[in-house]
């Protein structure tokens, strides 16, 4: 039995969202379908990070185990070729049995990119987050900084969520404009069910000037949902990154990945 | 009667091109069904190129009249209320009854956006072209250099093209990288159906070094269709820019807007 490591970028405006369920196309299913025709036996993936609907990936990391031999490039132009164009294996590498995607990474990073001009995107619809107001990215930041470290952060956790535990390290939280664009950046050992979404639904009341900056730690020490701001829209949610300890090497080192450019005129 | 000049947005992988059809929506229908929701009467659009199916852009200039008396506001944000999410009108302004969009267009600016990696884009699939083998853009950059000027752009006109005359005046005609992405940045007073894919598709035939540099011109001036090479595909060819007079001071004075940029991480 072989271990195979993932690398997967895809656009979650395409899927609803990575894990498999009875209805409706998931990320895992197409991936799992094309794997498992490649192998010639069922393939069952886990992934480093269960994006919901609509939230897109650079790069996700998953693993699977296999009796079937095949070289590296069948599980990426093999795999490809099956399937469908909003998702596409970037690499792939054997592993030893140890490794677990999702139980062994050590962080993972998230990039958020709003689109902050008065009309609404279309060429990037669904790819970015829009917000038509100015937004003041200093105050933004600013807010940010309370964010970094040990937090219980219930007071951005969504209702349904699993986790055993509200308290997470965060080890970055930023926020910075590129012309028309703000850029939220969040490193952390793990994250809450819609919590970079609600994390950015209250960063923008920041920096809109509905709360003054240090609302945004009260908020935080509040630990309660009910005083924070709406769950902003996943369009503009990307996993650009996973860690994992460096006993396993994996292409790009499990770190950021750059996102893709459309250049500039 | 007014007359109204617009600043579309659009991404057409979402349409069957601009022009009108009897079957399938296309980029007009739909901004003519808006508008004439908001006009409380038909209206009829003219704009400045008829980009094809998988086509975008990021500007591209229509007017129409109307007798409808509407704020500016209403023809931007209350016509956006009602377009789908792939397009958007940027801004509108009305003109006198001498404009027109397409026959006063001094020139129209495209780009073509060619992603050059081993593994095919997935969170850009539609949006840039793509070419798996590397390619020499230095090569290919002194290879264009022979389309400026005016030439018979027979050679890579479409069968189907409706052109009075295969002559044109090219004012620019570059391709530059940046990172893993080729651009192809070619401004001319017009364009034949499928020129730009096919000299996109002739330009990486020499890139790839499967043609020497004089092949472009040889191929320029021969005016045959059969000797080039085949037609890119849409996804990665953006309408940018239309000019007009200086008479009609158009927003962004009709040049070329920049294209929406994902920012690197």
């Amino acid at each position: 039995m072989k271990r195979i490591a993932l690398g997967v970028e895809y656009a979650g405006d395409a899927f609803c969202g990575w894990q498999s369920q009875a209805h409706g196309r998931t990320v895992q299913d197409v991936l799992e379908s094309a794997l498992g025709q490649i192998a010639a036996q069922r393939v069952r993936l886990h992934c480093a990070g269960r994006t919901d609907t609509g939230v897109h990936a650079s790069v996700q990391v998953a693993h699977f185990d296999t009796d079937a031999h095949r070289p590296a490039s069948a599980w990426v132009r093999g795999v490809n070729a099956l399937l469908p164009a909003a998702v596409v294996v970037r690499w792939a590498v054997e592993v030893d049995d140890t490794f677990h995607a999702r139980f062994l990474a050590t962080d993972r990073r998230y990039r958020y990119i709003l689109h902050n001009t008065p009309t609404r995107p279309a060429l990037l619809a669904g790819r970015v987050g829009w917000f038509h107001l100015p937004l003041d990215e200093a105050r933004m930041a600013a807010a940010a900084e309370c964010l970094v470290g040990v937090h219980d952060f219930s007071a951005f956790r969504a209702a349904g969520c699993q986790a055993k535990t509200p308290v997470r390290l965060m080890h970055e939280a930023a926020v910075s404009r590129q012309g028309d664009y703000l850029l939220f950046d969040f490193r952390a050992n793990g994250f809450l069910h819609h919590m970079i979404r609600n994390l950015v639904g209250a960063l923008v009341y920041v920096g809109k000037g509905r709360y003054p900056v240090p609302w945004m730690r009260e908020l935080l020490e509040s630990c309660d949902r009910r005083g924070a701001a709406p769950t902003f829209a996943p369009d503009g949610l990307y996993l650009c990154g996973v860690s994992y300890p460096s006993r396993w090497p994996l292409p790009d080192d499990g770190r950021i990945i750059a996102l893709p450019q459309l250049p500039l005129a």
